[in-house]
């Protein structure tokens, strides 16, 4: 019989952007706030809707390696005059851009992470740069045993560079690893490279009227509601 | 009148060996342990000998990228004959490569970190790779905001590379970031950087045996006997 998939595994690395963190609503709550009379829902989703496109660009090579924080600086600018709001200035725009640093944990996560952080290594594997990583790490409490980007690996997921890299820093085997996502592509990607999987269901992520997959795949080894679950799943 | 020196002082980026962990009494512990009838305060001190000539050999680009954890191994196999230990196995070899994973924080480091956290964001820029750096932090309970290496700006300090890129991580200005050390090179490297600059007073880094500079120069920022002092200077 094989063992079972959690029996190697020494470190966990987490998707951040939707699967630790609630983006879509810390950045309504703040464009809400900002009183600027447009809807912050809609304003979230359209700037998350840039996010792969620009990562594309730097996958491809059509631009130079750029951090998140500029290609959110960028789809920023793109979209401001969708929302009739081409006039805000420089230093607005800058703050605004910043919000990707102040998103708010699940409220599992925090938690799930003190658990889950007894037994594994826990760690990162974010497109979200180093700065931004650590800044929402600190304003959160996220208790990271080691912040990894891809602005280590210079390259973004899903490229193999990311996962394997994971593996090179800590000296494990891809089965020693496992991705942490409520993105089954990132978990496929991470399949493909030999690591072990672990999904986690984030129903809100693109909020409440947005329906996900959900959906259990039997070829990923942990299917878990919230940290919480996977930690008593993990034995934590 | 100029600011005070640590006015603007956003992000403090420490050194870690010898500054926040104390590597000489470790090794020497954890070999004397092991009882292979050798002096193990003697055995760190030449495994430390090895360190700078072989980053200089990265530096001059004599050697590729090679991360610490490679560098401390080469080391290690070159020593061991001195002291009749050549026929140490591979598995014993790896392992005690690793003692470097485990190193004690200094007395006050803890407890000095967490109060410089409360004011600051504490960071490491240090030339141990992450895997390591990371290992070390969870084993001592040292609590990085960020953990910055060598290895994800490809330089050892140092390079100017090192010092600069932890500013552009956290898009701070050198005026904004302090670096802390027990040695005084590294500091002078920094504040050619433009960047601010706190002594720490380490006369124990080599063993009780081997006295060190500890005197105060008037081109660092601040002289600290420990981080409980330098807590204090800085007001946290």
């Amino acid at each position: 019989m094989a063992p079972p998939p959690a029996a190697q595994v020494k470190v966990l690395a987490f998707d951040v952007f939707g699967t630790v963190v609630d983006w879509h609503g810390s950045i309504a709550r703040e464009v809400n706030a900002l009183g600027l009379g447009v809807d912050g829902e809609r304003f979230a989703s359209a700037w998350r809707a840039g996010y792969v496109p620009a990562m594309d660009r730097v996958r491809r090579g059509d631009l130079g390696w750029t951090k998140i924080d500029d290609l959110h600086r960028i789809i920023l600018d793109s979209i401001l005059p969708d929302f009739g709001l081409q006039a805000m200035d420089e230093s607005r725009r800058r703050e605004l851009n910043k919000v990707w640093h102040r998103l708010d944990p699940w409220p599992d996560a925090v938690a799930g992470l003190a658990r889950l952080k007894s037994k594994f290594t826990i760690c990162t594997m974010s497109n979200g740069n180093l700065g931004l990583l650590a800044n929402m790490a600190k304003r959160g409490g996220l208790p990271w045993d080691l912040i990894l980007s891809a602005e280590v690996f210079r390259h973004y997921k899903p490229d193999p560079e990311t996962y394997l890299g994971v593996c090179g820093v800590f000296d494990v085997t891809p089965a020693e690893t496992m991705m942490v996502a409520a993105h089954k592509d990132d978990l496929r990607a991470a399949r493909r490279c030999g690591l072990r999987t672990a999904f986690v269901e984030r129903p809100l992520e693109y909020g409440a009227g947005v329906a996900r997959d959900l959906s259990r795949d039997a070829a990923l080894d942990f299917h878990a509601t919230d940290f919480l679950d996977l930690a008593a799943q993990l034995g934590c």
